[in-house]
């Protein structure tokens, strides 16, 4: 292997190919769950230069994990403990090569970090829309390989909308240019696509267009106390109806998410009085700040008449309305603080939610006496976060390791079972490639297993990942 | 191949196997350039049927050319002229499977005519936005089959981002199950954009569920007269930022595109004064009519202060409004009656359109003097329909036959040097097999061929079709 490095070493220059010393930041996932062995952690410099780590890597036989900010939540993007694979940062691949404000569109390289591109957008008054707690660190391109989510998919859609072109280094070290600034463009198979959300286990993505928005001139946010999912999915129905596409965000929380913050993350300004669920909504427009109020007042005066809403605060400034966000975002933060969880990362029809979670919870509640439900998400995207962790008083560890096959199957079978997802947002990478075996059809597992064949017959980009099987 | 009838006839019924008589419906496309010969059209009556059919003919060694409403630009869903291929018709595939309000989906099978999907949303206060102009004949099986494109796109994306899942019967003769009523889902490859695209060359599209939206409370229509294309473009990104996503339309129209109303297909309504160029912007929103007027009223103002706009006609009653838009509509079949056409469907970044059109339209009327060029299209899109029609007093069909090639170079040339797009909206089909392969990258051709090998080892579906090789 040592000719690799050698190879390695001359494309990149030997400062960019690490071999010794401590890889931990490449080989280790940011929560400690996933830690593998790189034969080396390599970073490019150009897109050509990620062409010849290809290129050397596939005639060595070596396989290349590809790895953006490593922010994952699924360890797709870190070695596995073989130490013979190569890790290919993008992290020195963080130019913005092109902005096109009459076309809205941006071209940055893979390396970006998402914080810095949405920057850049706003500098020239646009926005672009994705938005994820890891923002300050992960990358674009780490985004686009598993199609991210975040906050603002009710509006915008997921990373896959945002994107209208990559360029992507393929397993035969060519270098397609599919970097598109068009809307429409009929020319033959959707190639952006296939790539996006195949968490680089069918080519390299070194660069991407992304679509730009105008910015809305004003945003709102509230924040409401229900008294059960039903009625926060009448909620939404009515918000859909009353702000159309001025509704950008829909997140759901239970009293049990929010109870943690209180002792685990404390919020700067003091949250609307408890309920069983709360619900933020986010409203923006163009209309000016008053119209949109007037709006959101309108919103819930209804919601009021019909009985869907205890109680809801319109933030009354952005410090509020920042407040109210953060909250939202440290639940992940304080559920993390108060110990182990089991996590599921599901998607059901909205009209399914309500029976779905009447009925896991129920069943759980049932079967596993005591274990405390940590539930919330994106309602709006019919995405939840459905954790659980252990009994007040119990060995957590213990209990979450005896108990956590029956209460992953107990989840997926229901997601399953009206027609849901059990990787809405977060993806495969390993951790999900057994559930994604037992729980999606053999038909499409099949499809795919072609494609991989098709594309990469060798089975050099990111073995074991997602599919699980190395090919060659 | 009479073995393979009797088969087919014992699958469907005999009465929906055609294997003599006048096929003209099937073999022929709606505006006969295209004209095939098949061994039979067959009409399964549910997805268990036209698996069976698919498995059929792939035993007999025969392939499958997919057909819906027949409404196609570019040939693509008649058969070749060898009589061995077997149109597989969607037709009778007619159902409406599912509506969920609460999720915003409807399932509907792949035959279904396009304005009864639109009916069936509207019926329930929903809206279905995929609108063109075959929308009384087109199914929804071709609209996704070629990722249609149409007039609503600005707001809403091509029917690729109306569709949330499919069914599909592979070439394995398999039925892939992907009707997904979900926002987000990240277990594994994207399939479903795959297909969609495709132009039957991958697989049968049986059933797809589709994405609704509420419906607007208002919408209104403006024309405005302007002078030139860089104006329409400066107009556009006011209406971007004025309207958000209210804007919902911004058509381009040439005067000699225009000019040949009066003529050949005279409006109820007058037009707005003539000039150079004309605009057509439709604006949509839920705060109620007077509110969006004021919108568009403050948009128009703007421009004039800046001298964009020479002429602006808002449209006051829905009739005045359907009658601007019937003019819109009427320019495709106005210049067929004024003779036969070059046609190009071509997408280009907005910001490259106004470049692009002064070098293109000028080399042009230099090199082809008196050549009359026809511009209208989708300029929100970036998508343009820029049609020659011969000098006035020529043989047109002669004329055209001997510049052909010359123009179809010089536009399609211009088009990819600014990064666009040779088939936007209309797809590949027969029509434009060659200069896809003449302007597409090889890379890119060479990832479509090993998909198409990896999901249609055999070349069952639809072969010579955008890739426009057999590959059995």
């Amino acid at each position: 292997m040592s000719g690799l490095i050698d190879r390695l070493r001359t494309c990149v220059g030997a400062a960019h190919v690490r071999s010794e010393g401590d890889l931990a930041a490449w080989e280790r996932d940011w929560s400690g769950r996933y830690q593998g062995k790189a034969l080396a952690v390599v970073s490019p410099g150009s897109t050509q230069e990620a062409a010849e780590v290809v290129r050397a890597c596939a005639q060595a036989g070596v396989s290349v994990v590809p790895q953006g900010g490593n922010t994952g939540m699924v360890g797709g993007g870190v070695p596995d403990a073989s130490g013979t694979q190569v890790v290919v940062s993008t992290r020195r691949l963080d130019r913005v090569r092109a902005v096109d404000t009459a076309n809205l569109t941006m071209t940055v390289e893979a390396g970006c970090i998402l914080q810095a591109v949405q920057e850049q957008a706003q500098a020239r008054g646009l926005l672009f829309p994705l938005s994820l707690a890891a923002e300050g660190s992960c990358t674009i391109g780490g985004n686009l390989a598993t199609n991210a989510g975040g906050t603002q998919v009710l509006r915008y859609g997921n990373a896959r909308e945002l994107c209208l072109g990559l360029e992507v280094v393929t397993a035969q070290g060519e270098v397609w240019n599919g970097l598109s600034g068009l809307r429409k463009d009929n020319t033959g198979y959707d190639l952006r696509d296939l790539f996006i959300g195949s968490e680089g286990t069918l080519g390299l993505i070194t660069a991407a267009t992304l679509k730009l928005q105008p910015r809305p001139g004003a945003q709102l946010t509230a924040w409401a106390v229900l008294d059960s999912v039903a009625q926060a999915v009448a909620l939404l129905d009515l918000a859909r109806g009353e702000l159309g596409p001025g509704l950008t965000s829909f997140e759901l929380m239970s009293r049990s998410s929010i109870g943690l913050l209180a002792a685990h993350h404390p919020t700067r300004h003091p949250l609307p009085p408890e309920g069983p669920w709360s619900v933020l909504v986010e409203a923006s427009g163009t209309g000016g700040e008053a119209a949109l109020a007037e709006c959101l007042e309108r919103l819930f005066e209804q919601a009021m008449t019909r009985g869907l809403v205890r109680d809801v605060v319109l933030a009354s400034s952005l410090a509020q309305s920042q407040a109210l966000w953060q909250a939202r975002e440290a639940l992940p933060l304080a559920q993390a603080s108060a110990g182990p969880a089991l996590r599921h990362d599901i998607a059901v029809p909205i009209s399914a939610i309500d029976g779905f979670l009447q009925e896991t919870d129920a069943y759980l509640a049932r079967t596993f006496e005591g274990v405390q439900i940590r539930c919330f998400g994106h309602l709006g995207d019919g995405n939840l976060h459905y954790n659980m962790q252990a009994p007040a008083g119990v060995d957590a560890h213990a209990y979450l390791a005896r108990h956590q096959a029956a209460i992953h199957d107990a989840v997926w079978r229901r997601v399953t079972a009206c027609g849901g997802s059990i990787a809405a947002e977060h993806g495969i990478g390993q951790k999900m490639v057994d559930p994604l075996h037992r729980f999606k059809s053999p038909v499409a597992l099949g499809l795919m297993r072609a494609i991989k064949q098709g594309l990469d017959p060798r089975g050099l980009f990111n073995p074991g990942r997602v599919l699980g099987e190395v090919s060659s």
